[in-house]
């Protein structure tokens, strides 16, 4: 797998595959039943079963377009829990295929929980899980999202298995939806923002996991709603790369985004869901692409964000 | 189902199986493989497989022992999310035989993002999932942890799902972790503490879905290991319900947990996981019960904590 090296530091290896493709997109996988094509529909049962093998599919083709142009994959496992087992099994799946064909795998769960319980979670999703004398990895994915509410003792079980597996976090540190701001940004004594604390922890945590480029494997999700904070904690964590969530449907844009980034046009990877999922019924491109072509739309629209970024961010230099 | 009335209040239903039973307890059931009897271990094989049957076999062990005497229980997904599928299908069953037994089911997910994504957690845990035409429960269980880092739009999927499903949730305000104070403690500019401010918002978030006792279906996580915060919470949140963990391993007293609770020995819930499942294994026990006695050995402690909780509950009215 070009650009994937299980010996090197997570970071490094998602870095090195965004330079590989000059493309900072991660591709946001989260195909609810209702967006998926209507052959797809056709083709499976109306059941758990029917939805797990439609999504599969869906997301195999996908993955196939966009795998040599596109360097990660962030999968959102509450549209898959939604469907159950079965719809666990599709994002199982998944994470697996995305990472055969050689994509930086991301599981977008914002997991959080007191330490022993922290720990099951960072086993199911980065580590392994002892049964006697054997060790299984579970979802075995690159990284998984990460929520800071309770403290350091949360986030160190996991912390301890990207040390050991070469695997990385994303800390929620400013979310992109509208009512993040609601304890996000309240300010505490220091006249600062609790957001801004969480960068800081982030920045500590992450300390001594940091690759060669200088960014740790432990980062943060910033979204691209907020700027102005986007281009702040740019400033106050040097060494903490951002996913960044909220491109497209959600209103954030290019130049916002760019914010994110330092002056080597590294130091995020933007996520898009919908808009590249979708595609083939976008305004954009449903005049091109009819919806058994819904992969090559995928690739189409891959390519045009590919452009519009690469413009921002290097206008951002 | 004694005391369950599903066209009822969620926290009316659970203050009537606490009122039924007299007790205020709920039983974690998170059960590794370390912990299990060694004769549950030597009869399946040492497989994901092998371990979800073991887990299904020792929960339904430990909820027929108990289910006449303990009101509810609480199953905390990352323990069996670190078995893979084969652990979630252990977790789907245990849901399911607790609710057959007539206990409330509270899922320990500590789940939160943004308001479509949550919506599909809630759909996963509280709801019900689309396709097409059909509308299929998933985990159905009565209650869901939440994690209410990114605001209001994170927390308001689950909040419909509840007034339409008659399902309740326990959002996180001061946790029993150490370092919980990290955020929840930070001191905002009105001089109040961060998890004060979520106390607020969880008694407006609850409002509207206040049950015949005066606590809402929208209730709360609040530890036993920080009475004084669970005293000041209680005064600032009289509407909402307490879900305390701590309790035994973690440090929590049984005098501790009584400020907890109003005049009319209401408000809380706690919960006990290790001490209730490994009893066979506790000073306490184990010279009483052996490891083919352990469901007797955990319902001897259920009663020895119930006995406990009582004293000190009542002490406090």
């Amino acid at each position: 797998m070009k650009g994937r090296n299980n010996m090197q530091n997570a970071m490094d290896q998602l870095i090195n595959k965004i330079k590989e493709t000059n493309n900072p997109t991660v591709i946001g996988l989260d195909p609810r039943y209702e967006i998926l094509p209507e052959m797809l529909k056709k083709k499976y049962p109306q059941t758990l079963e029917g939805v797990g093998k439609a999504i599969i599919e869906f997301n195999k083709h996908l993955i196939d377009s966009v795998c040599d142009i596109i360097p990660a994959v962030k999968v959102q496992i509450a549209f898959y829990e939604m469907y159950g087992i079965e719809g666990l099994k599709a994002f199982q799946e998944t994470c697996q295929y995305a990472k055969e064909k050689g994509m930086i795998v991301i599981a977008d769960s914002k997991r959080g929980d007191i330490g022993s319980t922290a720990a099951g979670y960072s086993k199911a999703f980065l580590g392994r899980t002892t049964i006697g004398e054997i060790q299984v990895p579970i979802f075995d994915v690159d990284f998984v999202t990460v929520n800071p509410y309770m403290g350091t003792d949360c986030i160190k079980p996991f912390v301890e298995d990207c040390r050991k597996y070469n695997k990385g976090i994303f800390v929620l540190v400013k979310t992109s939806n509208p009512s993040s701001g609601e304890l996000q940004d309240l300010t505490v004594e220091n006249g600062e923002e609790i957001y801004t604390e969480v960068a800081k922890l982030v920045e500590k945590w992450g300390e001594e996991l940091r690759g060669t480029y200088g960014y740790s494997s432990i980062a943060a999700v910033v979204g691209a709603t907020y700027p102005e904070q986007l281009s702040q904690i740019r400033n106050i964590a040097p060494h903490t790369y951002f996913l960044i969530p909220g491109y497209g449907a959600q209103g954030g844009k290019a130049e916002d985004i760019a914010k994110g980034f330092d002056a080597n046009g590294l130091g995020g990877i933007v996520n898009a869901s919908r808009s590249l999922m979708c595609a083939y019924q976008s305004d954009k491109w449903k005049d091109q692409f009819d919806e058994t072509q819904y992969a090559q739309a995928t690739r189409a629209e891959a390519l045009r964000m590919k452009a519009e970024l690469s413009q921002a961010i290097t206008y951002n230099k």
